[in-house]
């Protein structure tokens, strides 16, 4: 097929490297033009603007940081909607708000462009590996001509409804889940660390009671803080903690615990940590508890 | 060895079974006589009380549900300590507080009695199939005398250092960590639902996202409402959420998150969870969402 | 002085007269023309539109209900912004958001004509009674203009520095003070009935207590669930709640204690209050405790 | 009447001098003797026990820190309960928990004494002024006779129902609504500075608008950082907001801006404020915002 993909971030370099690697040929386009560069030696095209890369596209990738990276680069001068050929299709991989989801469906479907939510799961090494999850919402037709590019990229793909928001609510959440797990890890080793307990001599146990990656990768990174460079960083952490709770307040459902998150997010912000590793929010509460935040010793 | 096994609850039919599996002779006593007499017939000698239980045993194992109840078996009248001889070791099994932990340890040692604490992790179908998680914390000498016992019980034995309480203080802050998690699934599915997106659709995804079998069972469990019975009862749940909140307390460690499931448990009792499983705290989120906390549909 | 005066809702309607009390010639403009016509028989010119209203004053007041309201009033077709003279001033009293606050300084500041935000505080009673709190801000020169028009409507006048957004900063950060007290009589009226205790014994003790006419109203509107019409509509409320969030987010300064009350207002909707008055927020602890929110025995 | 007075800190002192001033005959016992013997000059009789002040006594007040010190009082050696006549009345003005306000019953009951709770509102200065607020709960023909007791050291009696442990929960509840307003200016506070609006800015549209002492005299206090010495000190706050806790968790009220309180608390302790004044706990939203905590400026 012929696609093009816009954003080659950490994330979006293993996405678009299998893309190729699935056969399909690629325009690339990046606001730092260097990293398209640099990506051309691999194959694909170059393009100079998102429109460029659409222009031709039966599917065009987007994935960006936020709602404003997104808007730009598909509704901004030389966009992907003022090129993008009607029946072509947007897939918007980024985690973006539940409210610029339905916008962008909107848009796209007054100029008869397809439009997919397909946020991931997983991070930079996950892209590279072909090991993301892959959630695909939007139009039934739509879906099954893009299932085979979900495959391309990821281990496992799971189809919602005919909403592409319903994707990105989905998305949110799940960040969510994954939030919760580092604010409980670092509520309870402030906990060890003033009983007298290592911070490591508690992570054995729960990465085997839990059993999961997830438990062993974020927990060793906090153990280790191993917060730079960031996988994911604080401040998109926040971002996306606060569109969780402004779904929860859209559709009327509290979330306590999203709002204790957004709390420890907004106080590690104000300690500088916006570029570390989202998993250091665990630090805001070691200082709470008096303790230094910089080591686990 | 010769062994005590006081309290054959869901969780220590399965341990003593192991202990008795592995070639030690084995003495039990529970309260409820009935299934002390039922697990006699499986080759153990039945005790008529707590004391009788320990008066030869070179290790007696408590499994209770909570402070009061270990303190009236170890204590009380006929009690443990009575009867336990000079150098042989009470093993406590029970999620207790890390204060009657302490006392515990200065009562045995007061009678130049062992004293291991050993909590557990899993539940009664892990204890049944020997894959518990097995913390011990105590003297160096006793633990190693304990090591073959918890390894007859468990899949794997961690060791802490010289104070008993650090496992009971271990203990509280995983339970911690699963009340984390089920509290975290209790608000996403709420906003899930309301979004209009089905439960079992966001647990397929968490259940691959983080590849746990403790979020795919737990997540099933809720999204079946299968809470009766009780693997392990709310009211104990929030027993656990407390000594958790009173440890961080006492050692300087405030734990926000932990705040906001004692309130959950507390609204959950408010409305006649309290045999349920623990895991349905998540339909109090379920409730403040305006939904039907009965149903997933 | 010739004033435009937009918005005459159960706010607006008390201002509006007390400025013509203190001998001001008014214009006002309503969006349902009935009220404005009902006023123009008080002696008020009645407008067509924000702009004729605007036309040839020296100060235009709005009085809406949030950023929105205020928004096409200003800025929209037929809006203050295309009609105030060079060097008049909007007086800006909604409880709007401080990014909103800096924008209509912005506009404003780009066609010459001043911006002075002039949040107050009081509820619709004290607005007849001139009993309002104003907090003034913005250049120095225009303060100095404004203060008569703020003593005409007010019993205090609270001046600010040179930026308008500040007074809508603190205004968000008083609003937060009001539903921080209603959320604590919430949980407390909850434990007292759970207790045994009347609300209506509490309720005496506290406005003893704190000697406060704002414990004594709010407490007594709460205690008799008399919550419609709303003094102040709880959707409004939540508005506010969150922009206090949003702006303590910005700054960087965590509100835990905002937190919950925002979670209590979503769970409040999510109940089918959002035309009551803000302060039936209160019923969520109730709800959350078992009790029948619907009356207080 | 003849009096025991057990309890002479700075809230005791007060409260026994306006006894003495309205012609009671007292007896004092404090267990630091120096302050006994200075009270001695006023006119009181000294007591080398707490035994010795109810010996002869028609009733006997406890004015101390927390439950251990009363129960030591009461119930240890040379205690109140051993000496007390049968008939005489111990008014426990103590901030105590529901739980040993109720076992205080019960111990007095069993010697057929009366026994009402009795606790108050107010800091030293009020006691002094005789400007306490007194809440009143026992058995009615009790209550009647302590009436003009509470009328000489209060301004205004509260009287409640036959069970003395509501007087204590009403008292933990009014504690926590004072509370939850520190924390609230505490948020507040820091949302201002770093808007750059000063705290004193803040407080006096507050002032004004709650109308309320509390709100100025506390306001004032955290604005002064005036913490030392205390009125009432931190770690008391904490054990009154725990208590709170324990009571909405007996009586099945969930309390989700106490449990936020709690925590606040248990980070101010972790960073040594344990022996200043309660509204301290002012600091720590001021320490999550990344503030200096020791000055306003």
């Amino acid at each position: 097929m012929k696609i093009g993909f816009i954003g080659l971030g950490s994330m979006g370099v293993g996405m678009a490297r299998n893309l190729m690697r699935a056969s399909h040929t690629i325009t690339v386009y990046n606001r730092t033009r260097a990293k398209a560069e640099a990506f051309g030696k691999e194959g694909a095209a170059v393009a100079n603007t998102p429109a460029e890369a659409a222009r031709e596209a039966e599917a065009v990738f987007t994935m960006l940081a936020d709602d404003t990276a997104v808007e730009e680069v598909v509704l901004g001068p030389d966009g992907i909607a003022s090129a993008l050929p009607v029946g072509s299709i947007h897939l918007s991989c980024s985690t973006i708000s539940v409210l610029f989801a339905r916008k962008l469906a909107e848009e796209h479907g007054n100029r008869n462009q397809g439009f997919v939510s397909s946020p991931v799961f997983g991070r930079p090494d996950a892209a590279e590996a072909k090991r993301l999850l892959v959630i695909l919402a939007g139009d039934q037709k739509l879906i099954e001509r893009c299932r085979p590019l979900a495959e391309a990229i990821g281990r496992q793909t799971f189809v919602l409804g005919s909403q592409p928001w319903h994707a990105n609510a989905l998305k949110l959440c799940g960040n969510f889940m994954i939030v919760s797990m580092i604010e409980a890890f670092g509520e309870a080793f402030a906990v060890m660390r003033k009983t007298g307990i290592q911070e490591q001599q508690f992570l054995n146990v729960m990465a085997e009671l839990f059993g999961s990656p997830v438990y062993k990768n974020y927990g060793t990174t906090i153990v280790e803080r191993n917060f730079e460079p960031a996988g994911f960083a604080l401040k998109l952490g926040l971002k996306d903690v606060r569109q969780a709770l402004e779904l929860g307040g859209e559709v009327g459902a509290p979330m306590p615990l999203a709002s204790i998150l957004r709390d420890q997010f907004v106080s590690a912000l104000a300690h500088g940590q916006e570029t570390l590793d989202w998993s250091s929010v665990a630090l805001v509460a070691a200082r709470a508890a008096g303790l230094d935040s910089k080591s686990a010793a």
